[in-house]
Order: C-alpha cells, then sequence, then structure tokens
C-alpha cells in the first residue's frame, strides 16, 4: 500500500514476517498432531498462553508443551485426527503482530471421519531477539452457536495494540 | 523463473502481491463470519459481482457487503459456521490477477459440525490505484456432481486476459 | 532468523521459493480436482513417486498424471469432491526443500458432503534448472489410527538431506 516510501529492507522484512507467521501457525497443527513437544513449545513464548474457550486455558511454555502427553490428546492422534489452520489473515505492527484464522479438528471414529471441533482463532505474536516469531496469547473459540467466535472474527483488522 | 531478469523492484512487488492476495482471500472469510461489512466490502471494487452457481449473483459492493445483514446468513453466523477458503494458486499479469481456490462452510447442527457447502471459486483481482488488490467478479460453483466447478479449477494457469 | 547475514538476492530467492512452494502443493488440489493432466504431471519430476500409504505407489510423471483418466477418481469427480491441502510447512535448504501438510478430501455423497479422506503429507521437493521448484517423492498417510502419520507429522523440521 505505501510500499513507495518503504526500503528494500522495509519490505523484505515485512515479506519475511509474514511468512515466519503462516510457518508458525500451521506449524503448530503438525508440531501438535505429530506430539512434538519441543516444536508445540517453540511455537510460545516462556509464558505464553494458549485459551480455548470451553476448556481451562494452558499457561506456559511448558504446559502447552505438554499437551502432546496428554491422555486426551494422545487418544484422538491414536484414533487420527488433524489439527488443520486455516490460512492465517496477518497484520503486523512493528514487532507485535496479530493472526486471525479458523481452526478444525477432522478426527476419526466408528463411522469414518467427522468434525469434532471448529473455532476461530486470534494469536497474538512478538518478534523474539533472533528475528523470528512466538504466540504470546492464543484466544480460539468454538463455532458453534456462541457469539464470541464471530466477534473474535470481526476484529481481523486490529493490532495487538488497538485490541 | 524468470527472476534473473527482473529487478529488485519487481521481485518485491510479485512478492508482496501475492502476499496481499492471499490477505484478501481469506481476510473475505473471516469478515463475513465476523459480520464485518465494511470489511466484505472492502474486498470487492465498487461494482464487483459475487456469482455462485446455485444462487442469483450479488452485484455491487454495497450488495456484498450487506450479506452481512442477510437473515439466512445471521441464523448460519448464529448456528455456528466457518466460511473456510483454502491457500490460492495465483497467476499475476500485471495490473490484473487470478486466483484459485476451494470455500468450504463447515456448519453446527443438532449432531454436531457438517459440511454446508464445498465449491471452487476463481477470483479475478484488481490492482487499485493505492497499490491493493480487490476483487472484481468471483465465480464459485459447489462440487456436488456438476461439471462447473472442476472445469473452473482445470482453468487454474489462466490469467483474466486469457480466459 | 539469520537474515543480517544474508544478502538481498538470498532473501529475495528464499520468499521466492516459499511462495513457489505453496503454488505448487494447493495447485496440485485443484489441477487434480480439474482433471488437468498436464497441470498434475508438471508437479512432479520425470521419475517422481506418489506414495499413499493404503493404496500401490504411482511411480512417474506419466503415471501419475493418469490419475486424472483413472476410473475411479472421475467417480469421485463426477460425484464431487475436493482435494484440498493446508497451508504447507516448509523447510528450505539449498536446492532441496520439505514441505509438511494436512491434506483432505471432502465428497459429495446421497447424504451431503462427507470426508472421504483425511492424511498426513510430506513432499520432497527439488529446485529446478529454470528456478521453479517439483515434486520428487511425496508420502501420504491416511490419519485413521495408524502410527504413520502423526510420525511423519513430527519430523517437520527435518530436510530432505536430514531424513
Amino acid at each position: 500500500m505505501t510500499s513507495a516510501k518503504l526500503t528494500v529492507e522495509d519490505r523484505l522484512l515485512a515479506l519475511e514476517d509474514r511468512q515466519a507467521i503462516y510457518q508458525l501457525v500451521c506449524g503448530y497443527g503438525y508440531s501438535v498432531d505429530g506430539c512434538n513437544a519441543a516444536s508445540v513449545g517453540n511455537c510460545y513464548v516462556e509464558d505464553g498462553v494458549y485459551a480455548v474457550g470451553d476448556m481451562p486455558s494452558w499457561v506456559g511454555r511448558d504446559a502447552i508443551a505438554a499437551i502432546t502427553r496428554d491422555a486426551g490428546h494422545l487418544k484422538l492422534v491414536g484414533a487420527g485426527c488433524a489439527h488443520m489452520s486455516s490460512l492465517p489473515f496477518v497484520v503486523i505492527d512493528g514487532d507485535r503482530a496479530v493472526a486471525t484464522c479458523h481452526t478444525m479438528v477432522p478426527m476419526h471414529g466408528e463411522n469414518g471421519f467427522f468434525i469434532g471441533r471448529l473455532s476461530a482463532s486470534r494469536l497474538e505474536l512478538a518478534r523474539q531477539t533472533d528475528g523470528g516469531w512466538k504466540i504470546v496469547h492464543r484466544q480460539n473459540y468454538m463455532l458453534n452457536g456462541s457469539g464470541e467466535g464471530p466477534a473474535l472474527l470481526a476484529r481481523l483488522h486490529e493490532t495487538a495494540k488497538t485490541s
């Protein structure tokens, strides 16, 4: 939009930032389905929060990484499931960013595959000192009739600072 | 492919264009699920067209933005739904572009989630004077047995000019 | 991450590579649903392999392109289906790359849409002499209770060389 005023460095960084956030958002799902605890933990800052509307929040990287060892999660993985994220809408504001996406968890059961969960998701992200990005706070709401999911999606253009 | 002949400016612009089109394609879904009329309208040019094979077309930005206030749409959002787009295949040709993707609308009902709609989608896009991109014409066809959806997907490499 | 040490050329190429791989991964699905044999074939190198856990492998570009003329495939397309790929996690290492994603095939049947297949997918890719990327080997495993799919997803950070 305002690229005429930006330097080549600015423009490269903006492109790299969005690609890095794409990697982070989709990589979380593959990591959690693969029960790769280190990779799940690395998606979050040390004191990151993963808040899901209908569950207690996970607080801290270690608690979030431990999802990969949770009995309920292992049962889902054992039966067959995919924690899918859609392409995120990403708003970058300096060293902070917000990504908005849908998440869907198709699962395998006795009668084949079914959609176990469908959510709206908003991730607040922070640039790290090594240049990478991590999740500071992720909020998911199930899209099953509550107004919280649609309200969260409506804020797609808001940055972490304005929200 | 031919990057050896392109300037840094050309290459940055091509990268930015594709990222901007990614934002547009996924952002539409979050905006419509969030009933964010302004954001939905901003996806389209003033006289943009949203054509869906099994419904009357929406003509003009205002009509398309009004989907967010439509009784049928509000009922879907109230029950729980997600207008999901897959990662688009994007062909850019100067100030025009075409994006091809799948769209899927999982919905929530009495027996949990189900896939209400599954479509092939082709978006013809135009660069705006501020450098951003908007949808000029979007055609969706349900993938439920008609040959129109597969035929539309088969044209993924065609630009707006050649189509 | 280490962009401070990289030249503008290096950084542009890395960005272009990931976008090209995005095009390849999503473009395969639209091509196969559109029964566009040339486009399906062009996703693979001449001796490329498409290995699916519960089926015999397809070996060679011609065999893979011929999926678009397969009676079983045409029946699916005729009924309505979408070969959807999620946003891939991409690790590039010189002229080789690995992309990890989910694939899902919603299909249309007598009772509406259902998820016919859900898989973990790992694509080993090679840079071509014209600068583009093609698939050398793709491995899919159904996510229906076997441990192979989760094990494949857990390797998302591995390159083709380290795997």
